[in-house]
């Protein structure tokens, strides 16, 4: 599940009543509480916070120790890339000891291994796992990511290299620990990646609000029918506006479609 | 001045006696005291408050804030790359209600115009800049901003893609409201990049520690010797180590040090 909360998915009540950092922590505490027994990771997007400033910062920190005691696996995502002791430093912020616990920090490639060694090496150093950018879910992702290098295009070099980088970790349960990310709305892609990275674990953005549906998601799971995450942020979190309710019954809502997903998501095996 | 404290760049009571916030907060203050008369511009790099977490960010947020009052130039760089209302939040958390006012924002291309757009309407909104990432400074950053895309490499494309989102704009003294960042430590890609982005501001890292020196960034001024910022973090910040001197005269080693800077840059035209 994304948590990408802004205050205008929220009941009146929870906006006039609490403050800004309080709203965006109790709407998706009770998210979370909501689907703990269905959905294993939740996705807080550090934008969401950070639009909210120092309060949602705050936020942010209580949320992501809330899902580790709720037994959440927690993804931050914040596409974080720059290079050397700088990109050392992002990869304290997310797994360091002033940190709030994330298991894993989604990055960006464009500054090449320079961006990426620092984040593998803390990722080893405190156990953790990173996400590289492969294939984003979004319409203009092609303008950069489909142009051709030589024989092949530039996510698909992109594939190779986090291949590179991951094969000199190692993870959990055969993995190693530089994932990658694909989006659901191009599965041709998908199973390009999945092709080149047989053991690399895939975030795959893009199921249902984006548009991506299940059987989109197929080619993304590796030779056991594992190794993907896939994620849903609005389709989870203001499924009370699809389901045509108010937004004072986003927890049920929610619930309801979280089961939805994990259903569809069984069905595709 | 590029902004990036590390609490070991510090004297050690500044360590022992403040708070983490504090010494973040006094570190960057002082530097910006001793050099204000000398440098337009600051470059706080996000990752080296955010590895120190809360506190870090609410240094970061009242350093932004000083550093406007001084009357300096603030660009945060944060590299922020994402799609949609995402890369919006991004883009209010720099420039919206909650931010701390910075005038400008670095940003990754990776994930095309969907990434970018967003950012550039709110700069339009609020009065601000934003700088795209096309050739870094970094060793690897050829490894794919020189992939070959057709007859140009990709980060030729990148500075054309500049320059469309650039030509929608309208900013200040004749440059649109989407800069570029090249680094000095590539001089030929430098020049490609300002021949493709004749109206374009430069932002350009590397100079000094990083090894570019005024000669290599020559290339960077537009047809009127103007339109560049040239960074410079630790050689500033730290320069009390190259003048062989201990951390406690690092107020005193920066003023030198931005003042060489200074005269190095004048001497190039």
């Amino acid at each position: 599940m994304g948590l990408d909360p802004l205050l205008d998915y929220m009941p009146q009540p929870m906006k006039d009543d609490l403050s800004v950092e309080e709203a965006l922590f109790i709407f998706c505490r009770d998210l979370m509480d909501a689907t703990a027994d269905i959905i294993p990771a939740v996705k807080p997007q550090s934008a969401y916070f950070e639009r909210y400033g120092l309060a949602g910062l705050h936020a942010l920190d209580r949320i992501i120790k809330y899902a580790k005691e709720a037994g959440f696996y927690v993804i931050l995502d914040a596409k974080r890339g720059d290079i050397g002791p700088t990109a050392e430093s992002y990869a304290e912020a997310a797994f360091g000891q002033y940190s709030s616990g994330a298991d894993c920090l989604t990055v960006n490639p464009y500054l090449g291994s320079d961006g990426i060694i620092p984040f593998i090496k803390a990722a080893v150093k405190y156990d953790k796992t990173i996400f590289v950018l492969a294939r984003t879910s979004n319409p203009s992702s092609a303008e950069f990511q489909e142009k051709s290098c030589g024989d092949i295009l530039l996510y698909e070099a992109v594939g190779e290299k986090i291949a590179q980088w991951g094969s000199e970790t190692e993870g959990k349960f055969g993995y190693n620990r530089v994932g990658a990310v694909a989006g659901a709305t191009y599965p041709e892609q998908l199973q390009k990646l999945r092709l080149k990275l047989p053991n690399t674990f895939l975030l795959v953005p893009g199921y249902g609000s984006q548009g991506g549906r299940a059987s989109d998601i197929k080619a993304a799971f590796d030779a056991n029918g594992c190794g993907v995450i896939v994620n849903n942020s609005r389709g989870i979190m203001c499924a009370y506006k699809t389901m045509g309710k108010a937004a004072d019954d986003y927890i049920d809502c929610a619930r309801k479609a979280a089961i939805m997903m994990r259903d569809d998501l069984n069905g595709i095996k």
